[in-house]
């Protein structure tokens, strides 16, 4: 039987998706649940390998189970097997065939930026605290012409062994909500880092620190010209599109 | 001087507002941090002394302090001083008869549902999960009868020691936000566990186990009569008017 699983977690306590031997890592996590459910071990893939500390609201995930299940009882009993902070929103039976890495056709990630003086109780976990105030439109202006197919190398993660670094971005948005900052991307798919990459230069466009026309930054293809690497707590994977 | 802070905070890990001896409290995380930055203890006093595991986004407190010190850098400086599930969002310099509890006109609570079949990682610490799908039309109807001025025994606390029941509701409506159910109240005040326990009594409502018409319910004035007291975890105390 081949499982396609919705999953939801709050990356804070998580070393990231990816089994690591001595870290509590979601795919680890998930497995052993699985083994639990089943009576037997199981690999799992997932559309994206999300970093230690990055959140997901719709991370996708397939598994292949020799016993077959009802899909709610799977629902079910992997919530009961899993700590509080991983969640299984659905389940159902997919194609042999089915490769959620593979067949994505695109990703959306939601940046969030508390972007008020004092920090937020509540969105400590799940946003990066910027205190000073942020230009908005200017933010906004940058962010909407990353949206085509561009060679984003100056976004990229150094030592990310990508063949290539272009990558066609579908929807590059900013919108402010209260003391939340959202930056919303989609892309067929990312290069290590680039989202928190771009979302800390664009912050810096915020701070009235670079200028806000980010394409002389992109065509430089030069990773050292763009801004550090925004923190993985405002980071969340919040759909997978088939 | 005699300061007003307004002030934020996760409840999950206190053990409610009021100073105990041996338990992590808000207040005594506050005066703590006063008494660090002036030097001195000094009492506070808040509009609403929440319970263990309620939280707040705008509790009002007070603190008279001998020396002054401009309203940012205290804000500022108690920010430093207190853990991250702790924040000072506004201060500033009021009267000295100013008294946060006595002079408040009325409170506003938001109580948070959780109506997911599937728990939720990111709501866990701010909602009470119920798996159960709830008719929120019915609670709706129900919730709104309860503006006005009603005598809310059956939903008082048992041994509550307020001299009457009595009191008035000027809004009281439920609201549906994606998997996230709403109820939110204002009152010139409220009994120990008055909205926990309507709560409890609306769900019982959308599951369909009690009628829509709570005005029999008010009248019998017994809280035997109604539902348990919902969890903490779902109860915020919004905002304090003057």
């Amino acid at each position: 039987m081949h499982y396609r699983l919705i999953v939801e977690y709050d990356g804070t306590d998580f070393h990231g998706w990816q089994l690591q031997p001595g870290a509590r890592t979601v795919q680890g996590e998930l497995e052993a649940a699985v083994a639990r459910l089943f009576g037997a071990p199981a690999r799992i893939n997932a559309a994206g390998r999300t970093d230690a500390g990055v959140h997901a609201v719709g991370q996708v995930v397939s598994v292949r189970v020799e016993r077959p299940l009802p899909p709610e009882v799977v629902c079910r009993a992997l919530n009961a097997h899993t700590a509080d902070d991983l969640s299984v929103r659905a389940v159902d039976v997919v194609d042999n065939a089915f490769d959620p890495r593979r067949h994505a056709c695109s990703r959306r990630y939601e940046y969030r930026i508390w972007n008020r003086r004092a920090p937020s109780p509540f969105w400590r976990r799940y946003t990066w605290h910027v205190p000073q105030p942020l230009d908005v439109e200017a933010m906004a202006h940058a962010a909407g012409p990353l949206i085509g197919e561009h060679d984003f190398s100056s976004f990229q993660a150094a030592g990310c062994d990508a063949a290539h670094a272009v990558r066609r971005v579908l929807h590059s948005a900013v919108a402010a909500d209260g003391g939340l900052l959202r930056y919303e991307i989609e892309a067929t798919a990312f290069l290590r880092h680039m989202v928190r990459n771009i979302v800390g230069t664009l912050v810096e466009v915020g701070l009235g620190r670079r200028p806000a026309d980010l394409m002389p930054l992109l065509a430089a293809r030069d990773r050292t010209q763009a801004a550090a690497t925004a923190p993985a707590s405002g980071l969340c994977l919040v759909e997978v599109r088939y």
